[in-house]
């Protein structure tokens, strides 16, 4: 059902309650929670109260964090923590990561001991860790189980569990030894001991272990759900698929952001303010500015080369932008295939020899059809046109080895390759190309 | 088990027949599909005939599509016959999709009749359409069935059927109308009836929408699969969130190289031939490099300016690299948020104010430390500060509203927005700023 016949409804006098609540038992929870989207405080609240209570929690998990903060602050006591009971313990630590002191305070005051106590230690994990991305909601079974005694475990407490698709096999002291997918349950005898039909190659990740190891991981082996252990291999946790696809989106956004000289925000464009923009740009157009006048530098020191021959100017555009397209399609492509774990620092000989070839090429593709230009629109001065294209052709080969070495270097020393991107190189390109160039021009031409 | 131990088994004379078929019953499929990559058609062919029965065709299904060809082409008309009938039939499109003619031909030679159908009938939906991701194998169930009879039909089909923790409801003639969990399932009465627990709200695919479409739909609600239906809503099959991951990398991939000047490719770095990286990175450099001369040309024109005041020279450079970040900046955050739909063209109007109001700021703060610079090292030369300075700011503005409005502009022309990146305003920003500042320069100077 459309947003604007729902709230038509819920303007109507008297209002259709009844409606109304069926409506929503019918509508997916997403869907639901868009309704809340730029709308006000009164509204707001007015929509969460006709929630069916089955369903209010997980509504409110997919509200929009500047909608969760004006419902938290209009609802009671009582209503929070109710919210708070049937929250999931991962959306419940996201939830308090976004809020302000005083909401959070507010929460975890109507928060239940036992779950304030996990979310607490939840917190403590280090950020973009697997610890701090797991929900501790899920589901064990003993090895000694039986297929029978685990349906019964499932309906017993499956009902409030994440996933329940997945269940984990522990032995005394909770000693993760094995999954076993619902999949075999369902297909199996119901007197089968779980030791013998779960599968012991079961893929896990350390409470410290990078979120990014833990997408690789997914992504290779085609998860829904991976277990989280912690140093003694003692089952704390899982982190589910749904939640795996949110963090891949986020990293690449990371990578995207950080590959044009944007300080990365997990917030959306149109939610950061104006200010929060020019802080999130301005370091790096102020690092770049300045590197960029050592390429002016270079310029200026060859100003009695551009006096006598000022034609050279021309062809300095050209050369620059050249220059950095060609390092910055080398480094977009190694980046990515380093995220990918495509490629890596094992990799740089063979990396470096085939771009150092292809950059070979195309200054020949290149170079080959500016010489033709420039004798053809130049009077035929050969000398300018061998001048220009011998220098397009050093700019490539340099650009394409720089633009694959630096980022595995920076990956090799634990620095975010991403830095080493398109930005960066073009700057760094363009000194050594604008020098190589007027080097070459003083030769020639005996200035 | 590690790659070298399980070599050295296999290369034991007596080879170690029993051990190795019992280490593979316990690995995990990805796992032993890893030992193939980089080995000879030997090792390939040897390793592939001790599997166990069961998992031969999944780990088939993860192998790379090299050492696929190298084992088709090296394996009996029974063992193909063996692998595509238990092959899932998306995987069976994927790989005939990379194979060569030849190997194609005897693939679909040696296919069951039923599944050779539905793998052409496959083939022919649009690439990247839900219907070209999209398998057949799953679970439909009868809206007047019982928990019970479902659980017995998933025992009796669900053994080959690609998920199982979603089973769709169906009405006469395929019609779909609603879906029902596993967990659902598990925690109903054996004899409730199906359309009576199901989910009626299914959120589902057309089998023509782009794949843009359903990993946005797929994030949204959180799914585990979707099912696709025909244009009279009659199920014809379901994705999966495992494709769905990597659908979503391949996407962001295609992004990355397109706002880097790169012609998209789906081969990892290393997996691409040197000419064929020369190809998909000649195009743009050429293209880039003529519309660079205009940015010459625009120089050439001042000559005169130039000539009088040469100082002029050593700003291009620094006005340039800053013009092409900012507008980078600007293009990417507006790309990048179209893509996770979070920015749309109806929000034109805010984003370009938004953009001016933070390339204004921007400008101001750049411009001030530039000033001084200048000022300090040219000989308290305030006309030169002013004048780089001026520049500069203008060259923010128009590098920031171009970079939002090109990407915009080209999504609502059904133009791929992440074309109008970096490379591409840089060049452009590059003419203006400098026409700018030679215009500047000419009235401040009075040449």
């Amino acid at each position: 059902m459309e947003k604007e016949a729902i709230l038509e409804l819920l303007n109507e006098s008297p209002m259709r309650v009844a409606e109304l609540h069926s409506i929503f038992s019918e509508m997916n929870v997403v869907n639901i929670a868009d309704i809340f989207k730029d709308e006000n405080k009164e509204t707001d609240l007015r929509i969460f109260r006709l929630l069916p209570k089955s369903i209010a929690s997980e509504v409110f998990s997919y509200i929009d964090p500047d909608e969760q903060q004006m419902l938290i602050e209009a609802l009671s006591d009582n209503e929070v923590r109710d919210i708070m009971s049937k929250l999931f313990v991962d959306d419940a630590v996201d939830l308090i990561e976004e809020m302000p002191a005083d909401v959070v305070k507010r929460v975890l005051q109507n928060t239940q001991n036992e779950k304030r106590k996990i979310i607490n230690q939840m917190l403590k994990y280090p950020e973009d860790s697997a610890g701090s991305i797991m929900t501790t909601e899920y589901v064990d079974l003993s090895e000694d189980a039986t297929v029978n005694e685990a349906f019964d475990e499932i309906r017993k407490n499956g009902i409030n569990k994440e996933t329940i698709y997945t269940c984990y096999v522990i032995r005394r002291d909770r000693l993760l030894v094995g999954v076993v997918s619902a999949k075999t349950l369902m297909l199996s005898k119901q007197g089968d001991r779980i030791g013998d039909i779960m599968d012991a190659a079961v893929v896990s990740a350390h409470t410290t272990d990078d979120q990014e190891l833990v997408t690789q991981q997914f992504k290779k082996y085609g998860l829904l759900a991976m277990p989280v252990v912690d140093t003694e291999n003692r089952l704390v946790g899982i982190i589910t698929v749904d939640d795996v696809v949110q963090i891949i989106e986020e990293e690449n956004t990371e990578d995207f952001e950080k590959m044009s000289a944007l300080k990365p925000s997990e917030e959306p464009y149109l939610k950061t303010g104006v200010f929060t923009q020019v802080r999130n740009r301005i370091v790096w157009l102020l690092f770049l500015m300045l590197s960029a006048t050592i390429t002016g530098g270079i310029i200026a020191s060859f100003e009695d080369a551009l006096a006598v021959l000022p034609v050279l100017i021309a062809f300095i555009p050209m050369l620059m932008d050249t220059g950095g397209n060609a390092g910055s399609q080398s480094s977009t492509l190694i980046i990515r295939g380093m995220a990918l774990g495509e490629v890596g620092f094992k990799d740089i000989a063979v990396v470096l020899w085939r771009e150092v070839r292809i950059g070979f090429l195309c200054g020949i593709i290149l170079g080959f059809i500016n010489f033709i230009r420039i004798y053809l629109t130049n009077g035929r001065n050969s000398l300018l046109a061998v001048t220009v294209t011998l220098s397009l052709m050093l700019t490539l080969m340099i650009a394409k080895s720089l633009g694959c070495f630096l980022p595995m270097v920076a990956k090799k020393l634990k620095v975010d390759p991403a830095i080493m991107a398109a930005p960066l190189i073009t700057t760094i390109v363009d000194g050594a190309s604008l020098w190589i160039y007027f080097v070459i021009a003083k030769m020639m031409f005996k200035l």
